[in-house]
């Protein structure tokens, strides 16, 4: 019917949304679809491109004529572990989409922690009528967030809107109007002004375990809400669980809001699920949106097939 | 000291909040705090002005020297309801800190039952990993708000910047730049419409037990929530609550977020503290800032002596 060449799809998202979304994408080429069993032992030297999150390590040996590999996600991580990766350029995911969904998450995790969520569901279930005192508003109490790439930047800009003081951090100096920013070097000082650590960074080799004790313990404590809060939607890899989990025990930090953890599912006998200064969500700030991600795919092969660049083209050196 | 006749501060707050910020209000003229003992017996007939939330019903037949009376809240619905009440300007409190309190409050609720905060509470209680399905986004949702005053117009601004559908109802006709508004004659439309439902209403006659099966019953329960959500900070006199307890358990109501309650505080044996589908707070939704308070009386009490209109005068006839 085509003459195009396939494009191979190695998605671990549900099935079905998986499925229901391959129905109306790549009309013009044949797609291979790896989660049908009937494509298991399928010759995939024809492949010309790869759709994939957290594919099979053995998918890019057999698909030996690829021209780029999108990721399912924002993240690339699950693709640059993979041992025998090929030269190829690999494109992240970047959607409207999926960046409100993460602002969704940090800013309802955030108002959460400011109004005492979790200290008025425990009222609730004890039938106590009581209204904390010292309620501070959003202005008094600053949000410092780590990563200000595509979703920390959009999500800084709804925290500002919802009354928040932002400060932001990342590899690279940025200019962000309203906000103060710190680079690399400036670390220190942006821990020493945050209330709640907002987490948005890339898993890299830099960033590996990052959220460790020392750096929870350089965040201001005397702060208006009592000590110090943690919330993670970046990548689990970026913590060190059993620090956090003493931290959490011990003050250091007085709650947190965790959606990636460094082995999911999270273990069932991890801590963090009865915690009780601790939220737990199962790495859903922020799902793909499986049409959108094969519509932004279709872009990208477009302008590909039109001379232009592709766009989002990841780092290898930076990692993301 | 001064020659001014004094204010009478007649305030039913956390009592430590109206102390500290007595310390350094009304610099100019002598206050009588009806918190303190040692005032029960005064005589009050000198007062000019008196500050009051939920004030004592025969403070006003005392204060018979009265100019204006100044409510302690946005809300006047306390100080109408007194039996032998003088025909007196009533000022409401606005002011920019209750205003964003109470958007932080709307904010988070909606976000909470947008994202699914009720079920992952339960998964993380039975440490069950798993990402409920057909999260939809903040645009798909409609959140339709009742009352378009100082704290509606607010709400509606900040959840538009997250992403919601908005719209609103209020008496009279609106214009709102990205919100479809409703008056009076159009509720129907507006609650077909609308997903999740926020009361911003003044507790008038015309208000009384507004929301009622009748009206719950309305709301679009086809939409990408699975069922419609009420959320209440206005007043509980608003709300017929033995039929919004039916509603959420016959389904008509899929959840609730309810600050205010027909009588506070909720009664222990209220059903709604354990209900699985419902959030309480203990009117807690945006605290009046006494301090805050106290500068609005004063800027007020000032343009009078001024020669200047008073503002935020209420409409007795509206009865807001
Ligand atoms: N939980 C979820 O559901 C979910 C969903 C989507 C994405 N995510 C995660 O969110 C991450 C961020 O996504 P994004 O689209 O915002 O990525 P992005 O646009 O690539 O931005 C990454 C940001 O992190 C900064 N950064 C990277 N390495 C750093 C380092 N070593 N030190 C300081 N700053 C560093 C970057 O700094 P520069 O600006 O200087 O480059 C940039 O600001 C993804 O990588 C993914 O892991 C999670
Ligand atoms: N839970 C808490 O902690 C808390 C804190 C503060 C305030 N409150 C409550 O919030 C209420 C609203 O405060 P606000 O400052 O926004 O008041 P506002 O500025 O007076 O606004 C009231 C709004 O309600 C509308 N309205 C009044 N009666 C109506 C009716 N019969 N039908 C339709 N719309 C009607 C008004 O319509 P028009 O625009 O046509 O006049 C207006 O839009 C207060 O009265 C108070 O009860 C609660």
């Amino acid at each position: 019917m085509s003459e195009k060449r396939p494009v191979v799809v190695d998605l671990r998202f549900a099935r079905e949304s998986v499925v229901n979304a391959l129905r109306s994408a790549f009309p013009d080429r044949p797609v291979v679809d790896m989660g049908d069993p009937a494509n298991a032992d399928r010759d995939l030297s024809d492949a010309e491109f790869a759709v994939v999150w957290k594919p099979d390590p053995a998918l890019f040996r057999r698909a030996t004529g690829l021209k780029a590999i999108f990721s399912g996600g924002a993240g690339v991580d699950h693709i640059l572990s993979a041992y025998e990766l090929p030269d190829l350029p690999i494109i992240r995911f970047v959607d409207r989409s999926l960046t409100d969904r993460m602002s969704e998450w940090v800013v309802w995790q955030c108002l959460h922690h400011l109004r005492n969520g979790i200290a008025y569901a425990g009222q609730q279930q004890a039938r106590v009528w009581h209204e904390i005192a010292d309620q501070p508003e959003a202005r008094e109490v600053t949000v410092g967030v780590m990563g200000l790439g595509v979703l920390g930047a959009d999500a800084v800009h709804k925290l500002k809107v919802m009354g928040f003081d932002v400060i932001g951090w990342s590899r690279r100096a940025k200019a962000i109007d309203g906000v103060v920013t710190f680079d690399a070097k400036g670390l220190d000082t942006f821990l020493g002004r945050t209330d709640i650590l907002v987490g948005l960074l890339p898993l890299t080799d830099d960033t590996r375990g990052i959220y460790d004790r020392a750096l929870f313990s350089r965040l201001r404590r005397a702060g208006p809400l009592g000590g110090s809060i943690f919330l993670n939607a970046g990548r689990g890899g970026s913590q060190k669980e059993a620090e956090l989990i003493e931290c959490l025990k011990d003050g250091t930090l007085k709650s947190a809001s965790v959606d990636v953890f460094e082995k999911e599912p999270l273990d069932p006998d991890s801590p963090l699920w009865s915690m009780p200064n601790v939220i737990v969500t199962p790495h859903a700030a922020a799902a793909s949106d499986v049409r959108a991600l094969f519509r932004h795919v279709e872009a990208q092969i477009a302008r590909l097939e039109a001379g232009k660049p592709l766009e989002f083209v990841v780092d290898r050196t930076a990692g993301y």
